[in-house]
């Protein structure tokens, strides 16, 4: 299927933990996804369930710099909780708003192929780094009227499901669907308004970044630790084609106050 | 879409727990699905993981009459491991047969809808009555060359998900595609070579059963049980215009050894 100009803007909204948590917010935010009224795709992290499960197991979660060790056993559990509770759960949430969501790991129709990430100082098992994206699949999903729900598990078509971070998940979607010719709005749902001005005030919210501005924000320290990857990132997608990058929390996702990633 | 006299026939296999629960077995069953030249749709139980993923977590399975009661608990770990883990386990070494598998639960494209079970004289919980399933999906997704694999969750669309029969979702499936037009083949793997004559004697697989013939076997005694309802269901999905029943084991099924039952 080609791109036309007049292809509808695709939406990739990633949620995050803080949101999974709260059955509050993982309303809201299943409310916003289905009031989209061009196709959407939703990316969803895991959340403390999964840990709650390993300790319930008698399994003692790992983490290194933030990120999971994924041993077998941990394996199993993400699995069982990524995209078997969390995911279906979505999905029934959002089938019961008349938004016709289809959950998908990376395994179903191959649609986000892996390769289990080298060890080298760290082995951080299971772990999954994206190697293709069936961005095919997605368009005929989409195009078919349905609403793709991704959960972070990947497989590597050699049998093995990996453990991927659902950031990586949702930009490299992003950039496979723009390299096919879309129009693509990457939306990063997190704790915070935006990338902050002053990180002690949330009304110091930065309406624009470009990639001088960045360089600036970076220079003068405003961004920094857990932000820098995040926006490296994010430029990375618009450097890809990505039209454009927004990241903010479902308040100002809304009334279009959160951060706009753009070229120029 | 119209089936036409040229659709092929699209063949359900429905795989049990003791299929799922056996390392050997399950590689067999993937291998065997995997040939199929064409259309296919897998069909999956649940196997004892749930039971032992319950007990670890401290939950005590409750079964009635050989059905599982579906407490919020044992919802979640059904959930967990038969729309996750099992599941993605499948797609996962499917696509590693370049078998293009994409794993559903019912809530998935609101591909099986189904009614929470009224309490009567037992109240089975969140168990799911099928109540329509959505052949079009269905149909457009092995149009596109994809493999649906289903397991035993489904949903109201209201929201909740509910714990669902497999053998009911490979009949309910193989149904309302020949109400649409199709051609089906509806296989059962279970744990016998097919209807057997003597119950001591693996070698005594009837090779035939018309309902005249079902009616002697019942008359005589040598159908009964819970192979009752198995056949009753079967020649249901038969009047509703289904092609073929085919009871075996993954053996009987793979050498033309199996029971075929048809309505003439």
């Amino acid at each position: 299927m080609q791109a036309t100009e007049n292809s509808p803007m695709i939406t990739i909204l990633k949620i995050g933990g803080n949101i999974i948590n709260d059955p509050v917010q993982i309303e809201a935010a299943l409310d916003y996804f289905a009031s989209f009224s061009e196709p959407g795709i939703l990316v969803h992290g895991g959340g403390r369930k999964a840990s709650e499960v390993l300790s319930n197991m008698g399994i003692q979660p790992k983490m290194i710099e933030g990120r999971r060790i994924t041993d077998e056993a941990t394996l199993e559990v993400v699995t069982m909780v990524y995209a078997g509770l969390i995911n279906k759960n979505i999905v029934a949430q959002l089938q019961q708003r008349s938004c016709s969501a289809i959950g998908l790991s990376g395994a179903d129709g191959n649609v986000i192929k892996a390769t289990k990430r080298p060890v080298k100082t760290i082995d951080y098992g299971f772990a999954g780094d994206v190697e293709s994206v069936n961005d095919n699949l997605l368009i005929q999903l989409l195009t078919a009227g349905l609403s793709p729900v991704l959960c972070p598990i990947t497989h590597d078509k050699k049998g093995q499901l990996l453990n991927t971070n659902a950031d990586t998940i949702a930009n490299e979607i992003a950039k496979a669907l723009a390299a096919a010719g879309q129009s693509v709005s990457l939306r990063y749902c997190f704790e915070l308004p935006g990338v902050l001005e002053d990180i002690q005030r949330q009304d110091s919210v930065i309406k624009q970044i470009t990639p001088e501005k960045y360089a600036q924000l970076k220079a003068a320290g405003i961004v920094a630790d857990g932000m820098i990857p995040k926006l490296d990132n994010a430029f990375a997608a618009l450097a890809a084609g990505v039209k454009e990058v927004v990241i903010g929390n479902l308040d100002s996702l809304q009334n279009g106050r959160a951060t706009v990633l753009n070229l120029n």
